[in-house]
């Protein structure tokens, strides 16, 4: 980049400590701006940008973080070979305009000697906690922790990650964390599938076959909304899955849409959620019933 | 109170909800003033006093809460019977000259569908969460709203309670609470027994045996300072305070002082903790090994 360049647009910041962190959020509060987070695990895709863009358009300033948390990966699960892409990443926010790139190592999160975790037990439980025991709770403790490193205005999370918006929601309010969560509807492909980093492990042939899962959370979805039997419904959404080529489905329910319990009244906002895997991939979705 | 005398010193004023105790700290914080805070349980005595007594030398301004939290109580314990003096403690903190009362009722705390806790598992391990289960969960919890409810700069905590106080140290270190905790002196009778609320349950009787729990831990950490084996001291504590009229002891341990794990190196800082019951009374005291 040449200098008078650089000069004009200086280059996106990363910081990597947390009193860094501080210092930087500090001077964006005696500037008078409010600020905006949008934490990540990397591996950007249109569905994060999507979130970097509604944060931009909420506060003065946009922090962005990328942590691949190790403590909401089961033992058997993609840890190890999750997409790592941090030059991408940054190139990709430094070009949407963001104002600081927070990537803190695992022992900056986790020093010797780190113990408390976080629980959201109501939330927590069924769909994917039921399949990834402890995944919620490394989830809610790294959501808490960074929350309280940045000290935002407001925080986005996408809602394709449903349960997970309902568990920091859930544990904002409770432990009255000074934040205003904001959840943003999920981005899609052309032909339905919903943008996520875990995409990356479909076959040509899997990402084929992938689509069937939104088109069948909305044929459930719509069924219900007719007044259509919920779990007949369900039953009747796993044996498409399974006929569309999924190698098994995890879950296919429907949910009260605040507060995630079982069996909500067809007067109360419902939300069908599905887990599925597809190869190497696992893959999830959820959409509202209308 | 005469209308002139209150002009020159306006009444304590107290707030029982978030959005009046956040007003009246961002009011502090325009006026550009540190705050302090003492969380408390009420039924105030000069340990408490003490504590603000120090806050008041570190911030510009001092919040005190009282707040009898039932989530760290257990089924069997004493949250029914736990003294309640709030009239006389508000007389207490105004005499103080404190600048805000914090007193939540429990459903402005634990409103309808709360679930989030806090849990610091290892430090939490033994000692008083040994006969306590869930007891440190409901510390933890509560201290992590009241800290995010106030966001003070210094919050004060007794060295009397001295798992409680690595619990919190433990809790803020880990999830980045912005505040710095503040442990301070244990405040003791002549006769050397600590001050507690919980010293209200002693009869008469009971009150002259008391002050043994202290003369023998005392007498613990002198013996281990010479070098004397430590489980060899801790049993012998335990049958002096027998034989000075408790009616059972929990636990007479040495710990290291700053993570609470057992079997402390002697080049370590260590502490000897124990608890005792006398009657009615649940009495909890440490001292440092010198």
């Amino acid at each position: 980049m040449a200098e008078d360049e650089s000069a004009h647009t200086p280059a996106l910041t990363v910081v990597r400590d947390v009193p860094s962190l501080r210092r930087r959020v500090q001077a964006m509060r005696a500037a008078g701006k409010t600020v905006g987070f949008v934490p990540t695990m990397g591996a950007l895709h249109a569905g994060h940008l999507s979130l970097v863009d509604r944060a931009q358009k909420l506060a003065d300033a946009v922090i962005v973080s990328i942590f691949v948390n190790p403590t909401q990966f089961g033992p058997d699960e993609d840890l190890a070979s999750y997409p790592r892409k941090d030059a991408e990443d940054w190139e990709v926010l430094s070009a949407a305009g963001i104002d600081l790139l927070f990537m803190p190592d695992a022992d900056v999160m986790y020093p010797h000697g780190f113990q408390t975790v976080v629980r959201v037990p109501g939330v927590s439980q069924g769909l994917c906690g039921a399949a990834r025991p402890g995944h919620f709770d490394g989830v809610a403790t790294v959501v808490a922790k960074l929350l309280l490193q940045v000290l935002p205005d407001y925080a986005l999370f996408g809602e394709k990650d449903y349960q997970q918006l309902a568990v920091i929601q859930r544990l904002v309010t409770d432990l009255n964390v000074p934040v205003d969560i904001v959840g943003a509807p999920t981005v899609r492909e052309g032909d339905g599938l919903a943008l996520s980093s875990r995409n990356a492990y479909l076959t040509e042939d899997e990402r084929k076959i992938a689509p069937a899962l939104y088109r069948t959370l909305k044929t459930v979805a719509g069924d219900i909304a007719k007044g259509e039997d919920a779990a007949g419904c369900c039953e009747a959404a796993v044996a498409a899955l399974e006929a569309a080529g999924f190698s098994s489905v995890e879950y296919v329910e429907v949910r009260d849409a605040e507060t995630l319990a079982e069996n909500p009244a067809p007067d109360r906002p419902r939300r069908v959620l599905a887990a599925a895997h597809l190869g190497k991939a696992r893959l999830i979705d959820n959409v509202p019933v209308p």
